[in-house]
């Protein structure tokens, strides 16, 4: 990319409110040169001018640059090798009547070494309240050590409570993870969690559609929301209440046909209430284990083993075998017609299981009568 | 019902093991008391001697009949008007190559008195593991307390764990509860839970297929969860570990055509663990609170009120109102022209929501500046 069109995508990333479509439409069809040069002059049409007109005189696009270059950062585009061009191509299929922020960003700027692509490849979202309880926590760190133990980033918001222990636990665990925010990636929100996000920076990527030093606000929340959803496979919700930022974050999940799970958890916690109301309205799988989560991003072929279940000699007998084993005491023996009268099966028909159960060895014979092998 | 066609049924009630499809269907031809005579001489055909040859020399109806009714019970059939045709009505469209046992009960002995159409006309199954949490006692009790408040009984099957809590909450709230025994009404099983079925019989209903003295076995406890099922109009497994009664409890259910629930628990809670496979497989509807469960038992018309949804006045806030009460500071004042900067807004378009924000009591004008009513 020049330095003119990244100068240029600079001015652009702050002139609108993210997403604007007009004005990634005017981007897509002039480039981003003419696009920066005619907005500054005011040489668009009345729905743009309308998008651009607070900000146009503002350019801060060098100095921008410049303090995110001090600082290890840069502005990616969809002219960068590492655009995740496969991760925004789902933005295409969203309805925008029903949902007009569907939109890929025009641009991102990133603090941190990886490339983006190399994020999105394999990745999924931890969300999920702040007002998290330890079972949340737990859960989420559970997860995120999982998923990074089977080489899937582990992307979030960077927030207090799931997203935090999500984002800690892939550090821990050597993993990529990825915060994305919604303010600059030079303005730590939320401010105790500032050293998490350096760290972030340092072993994965920290992520804004926003320039350098826009503050986050409610409404940008709900907007990063879709690029969390974007970036991953599968949104994972954690705990959420009956208002949470989480439901919308699956919501875009959904509207981008990505994988929605949710983690069930007690009923008697209100931080779980926003999980049950999802599975109840089937707005997402249940998921217990990272491996669940994988088998919905993985490839093909990598799928989840069964949950384990402890084997019983018994499961096997047939139902003739399993009548005359009930049959007989827990302690003491009984002759064959006394098992016959106690299964309600024929004498002749006792035999046969009989034998069946002495060659498991769950039924010995001694001096005529039939007894356990070993106390049930 | 006379006498002689009530002590037919009590001795073909044990002269072979239940369900005994030939057995229901001979009597459904010849009638109880010609099926007893004809299968006390012998004279049947080979398939209903195969069934009843081992115990068909044991007659001990009478005495079976003056031991319940001595003790307050009585023997049910379908000549009574109290038996619930409507609930085995079910078992006609089972499947029975798949499930052999598939059939209604031929009579079944109870202690009570109340009726047993009534137990069966509103009534939901609450079951799971013996190895319960205190989480899950506290939720089946929960469950059990709310569904007597709202008149429907609760079944279950007397054990250990998860069925002894919702009894004894059915009982504390003066409701109906029905324990139905995989061994004689007499012989009261969990040995522990001798008094909590007194109390269930002098309040409710303990139920049994099987003839006074026959001791609980293992494949009984299977035959006997078809009954659990086939009474509730729902069946709700609590907690369920990775081998559990309640899932085959719950397929019965399914077998039936009656709703399954699930509840959800923590996910580091093995005793869980059955009821995440049942939602994971979608073989069961998550429920949260009894009034889910009366929803899907319930008359037409018995919908749960929708989960409380705390309210926030920013709730109902356009898009452009959202984006002009974020760019204002949480502490401080904004010019016009401020707030457009930092909405993204043109100003013309700022002073339309200002008014709004400020009709709704959420931001305040002073000298010519803006700033929230109050702190965020």
């Amino acid at each position: 990319m020049t330095d003119d069109t990244r100068l240029a995508l600079a001015y652009l990333s702050r002139v609108a409110e993210p997403p604007c479509a007009a004005l990634t439409e005017f981007v897509g069809r002039v480039g981003p040169v003419e696009a920066a040069t005619r907005i500054k002059t005011g040489d668009v049409d009345d729905k743009l001018a309308r998008h651009t007109l607070a900000r146009r005189e503002i350019d801060c696009a060098a100095d921008d640059l410049d303090l995110l270059a001090r600082r290890g950062g840069r502005l990616i585009a969809a002219d960068d090798d590492e655009w995740p061009f496969l991760a925004f191509a789902a933005f295409s299929g969203v309805d925008h009547k029903e949902r007009p922020q569907g939109h890929p960003p025009l641009a991102l700027w990133v603090f941190g070494d990886v490339r983006l692509d190399d994020v999105a490849q394999r990745a999924a979202a931890i969300v999920g309240t702040r007002a998290a309880t330890a079972y949340g926590e737990y859960v989420a760190a559970d997860l995120a050590a999982g998923l990074v133990e089977r080489d899937v980033t582990v992307v979030s918001g960077g927030a207090y409570g799931i997203d935090g222990a999500a984002h800690r636990a892939a550090l821990a665990g050597d993993g990529l993870t990825a915060a994305v925010l919604a303010g600059g990636v030079d303005v730590p929100y939320p401010a105790g969690h500032a050293s998490l996000l350096h760290r972030i920076a340092q072993q994965g990527l920290v992520i804004s559609e926003y320039p350098p030093g826009v503050r986050p606000a409610r409404h940008r929340f709900l907007t990063r929301n879709r690029l969390v959803a974007a970036l991953s496979g599968a949104t994972v919700v954690v705990e959420a209440g009956a208002r949470s930022g989480a439901a919308n974050t699956a919501a875009w999940a959904r509207a981008l046909g990505r994988a929605v799970c949710a983690v069930p958890g007690p009923i008697t916690s209100s931080a779980s209430i926003g999980c049950h109301a999802m599975l109840r309205r089937h707005e997402a799988d249940i998921v217990t284990r990272a491996a669940d989560v994988v088998e919905l991003i993985g490839h093909v072929g990598e799928l989840a083993p069964d949950e384990q279940r402890p084997a019983s000699p018994l499961d096997d007998l047939s139902e003739a075998e399993q009548r005359v084993y009930d049959a007989l005491p827990a302690r003491g023996r009984r002759t064959t017609g006394q098992i016959a009268v106690a299964s309600g099966l024929p004498t002749a028909q006792v035999l046969g299981p009989l034998s069946m159960l002495e060659l498991f060895g769950l039924v010995t014979r001694v001096d005529g009568y039939w007894k356990l092998s070993r106390p049930t």
